[in-house]
């Protein structure tokens, strides 16, 4: 498997480059680009980390914690540029419920069959727990006001910006906090960094150029995808809130998908658990925030206003998610509940 | 009290079916069947408890975990047969709320008045949380779903079918979970079926003759019960919502009611706990989906969109009762605030 | 800063009654009248506790349980004799979530910069998050009947004053709970007391003279103030909601926020919990429902339906300083969390 990794990485990046500029058509080109994306995915995220781990703990913890979901990230911003918001806000919904249900529900469930019970820091998931929920409740409460009250769009613009400003605030507070005042008390998270970074393949300077061409890999096979979603969505039936919201996300996100699995099979549920729900948190508390202020550069406004079901997506994932993990230990009964959690979702979407 | 019970079992029968037949009208013949049916609920308890015990303990345990509920599902079949979609949902929100609020808190009260404090398997309580959250999620997102999207009535039924489906998987899951691959976790759990069947009164032949005849007995009761209920609610100006969800709700839980403060009053909240939680969970996550593939069959097709009121009814009731259980310890005072809920309830639903 | 609350406390009454009787305008009468509430509040405060440690410490804490709040008792008062229910609402929506996010929060930032971790009784704090939780039910079932269905003005009143009558009843529970009956289990509640009352500065007689002055110096402020928000209001083209909400809730609780902090800073955590958490179940399950009445023998009929962001506002309150103090801990990034959960619910109220 690893030693088809580069060849692979090359052939689907290629091959969706020879897809998007000989056009084979919506459907090819779709597959391809989504095919190529999850190779330079993976190839970001390992860069990512490298470079983080030659920057020393510190900085190379805030480096994971700014870019581990830049890919998603690059994606979005493709997105925000040609103006389609919905599905901006569908594939961060799915990227959140992706992560929180998919992610620690498949991690908890195959791990769970083969260890009995799969214990984690608990100081962790309550601080987790808390920090969802302000998550949550910043996308609800611009909402909710705006559903119910009269607010000019202006002013849902302005609410926006602030909510967005305060989020970054809190995640980078939380930054501080986790890696700095009170590491000690939130442990697994330090051994879920020394697992990611133990053996660096590549030097440093390497590991920088890895990084650079990844990104560029990641932003030209984005632009290629996001050109084909729409024609692919209506030939297939499929909403684009079905695709941003489940395609695109679980494409995105395989790479973080295939690590945590590997990790809880190997008993660190710990680490799988900081996988699947630090990503969430970086995409509720930052990637969220950022493409707001993202939009503003563009001249393309983007608000933080998520719609209905979107909202109660969210939130039901992190509920459960959140009930399930409170005391710090999982098993293979409750992956199956989020996983279950998970269909439920997404069989529903499929049908709006 | 022990005594009385089969001269009344076989007097409220007798006196339900001439009621019926001799045309007494709606009032004495809904009181009659209700009385009927609540010592017919009994025994089907006790004969369902009796053969699960010669059952062995792991067939035993699936019996009691399938037919536990059987009145409320007997009950709700007569009701899908005449097409009352309504009063269904409003008596399985009653019987899950009437779990959770009037029979775990009067156990808690009453038992509380006693005890300082009674404790029970934390590890249960955190699991039983959970599931019930699943079960919330599974009836909460069809129906916001439905309301705020565009979604066409064949639509609603699919998912309503596919939701029904994996609830029952995540069930049959539970089953295997507290039976069989972490029964030692969740010990009360078995506490609580050595409890049950400790002395079975009758032989095996026996047991399976009275469960029998209890079924059908229920069977014959529920149909009678069912026929007075549009013109009892019109009588007394009672909403069809209030009959199902308190009148039909109480009738159908009241053995489980008084065994369960029996055991509080022993000192034994586990079992209580379990059989009021228990209860709640199988009627969410096993009889409610039952019913849907039960309308399949008689070709009137019932939908699990829930009301609005039924679910924030069903949501409040999970939330107050698994914030008060998640500790493993209840007290006179939680179970006063559990009961005060359920009255707040009681007087919303009636003023509908 | 001692020394100099006497006289800044006459100071104030003196210069808001000037600014009252010789029109002044309505913002120097505002802030006048703004400023003397929040000193005749310190001070009602200070006589009820000292009136109660001479009462004996039951029947002291009842008095401190029932006028612990009198200050904004008193201001809803007379905005219910003038019919302002929007206002009022707004409020007690205020004191909630001040109480919840904005002291609380202060409390555990400011005190968590100082020491790592500050602990207190778990007991005490899971209770309290049952209590919480049943405020809201109290105030969300009833919106949500009546958002949904049509229920006529008379039933919603019928519905309110049963609710209203049970909260109390609630209330009065927990007072015999955490008193009498179990008193033992919540350890930190005995500790907050003993804190207050340590060294009253005032004789027995002196404290009951002082504590009759401070109500007739509020009432009169009161509605000073109360007469100026409507011109105050428009002036600043703030919403009356706005106002209610943040700025009549801030003076009316600086009182509380000060004395918190303070015992933050002396490592007392568990008091100022203790004091934030405490005044808003007061506030939940006894001013409110006291004001229902109250309305009633003035012949303006308040109901107990408060508007959707209210609910929302309170609701996402409970929620994330239940998650946050569950565990009996607070760190000072807990307390930015809830700083910034306020500063979010500021920014939407101010643009509704």
């Amino acid at each position: 498997m690893k030693k088809l990794f580069y060849p692979l990485l090359i052939l689907t990046f290629v091959l969706s480059a020879v897809a998007h500029f000989t056009h084979w058509g919506p459907v090819p080109e779709f597959m391809m680009s989504g095919l190529a994306i999850l190779f330079a995915a993976g190839l970001l995220g390992k860069a990512t980390e490298s470079v983080a781990h030659y920057a020393g703990q510190r900085v190379g913890g805030l480096l994971n914690a700014t870019f581990g979901n830049a890919a998603e990230l690059i994606i979005a911003i493709f997105l925000i540029k040609e103006g389609l918001f919905d599905i901006v806000k569908a594939s961060l919904t799915g990227a959140i419920i992706g992560n929180l249900l998919l992610v620690l529900g498949a991690s908890a469930f195959i791990g769970g069959l083969k260890f009995k019970e799969q214990k984690f820091n608990v100081h962790l998931a309550g601080q987790n727990a808390s920090l969802m929920l302000l998550g949550i409740i910043a996308l609800f409460i611009p909402a909710i006001f705006v559903k119910t009250e009269h607010i000019s769009t202006d002013n849902t613009m302005t609410i926006s910006i602030v909510v967005a400003a305060f989020l970054i605030f809190a995640y980078a507070g939380w930054l501080t906090y986790s890696m700095v005042t009170h590491k000690d008390l939130l442990e697994d998270h330090v051994d879920t960094q020394a697992d990611h970074g133990e053996e660096p393949s590549w030097s440093r300077g390497m590991s920088i150029v890895l990084l650079v061409v990844a990104t560029v890999m990641v932003a030209f096979v984005s632009e290629w995808l996001v050109h084909t979603l729409d024609t692919f969505s209506s030939r297939f039936g499929l909403s684009e809130l079905f695709v941003g919201a489940f395609v695109v996300a679980i494409v995105g996100n395989a790479a973080e998908h295939s690590a945590a699995v590997m990790l809880a099979l190997k008993n660190k549920m710990g680490a799988a658990v900081e996988i699947a729900v630090g990503s969430s948190l970086q995409i509720a508390l930052f990637v969220a925030p950022v493409l707001v202020f993202v939009s503003l550069l563009f001249g393309n406004e983007m608000n933080l206003i998520f719609s209905t079901i979107e909202l109660a997506a969210i939130g039901v994932a992190v509920l459960i998610a959140t009930s399930i993990s409170r005391d710090g230990a999982t098993t293979w009964f409750e992956g199956k509940l989020l996983l279950i959690v998970y269909v439920i979702l997404g069989v529903s979407f499929y049908f709006v």
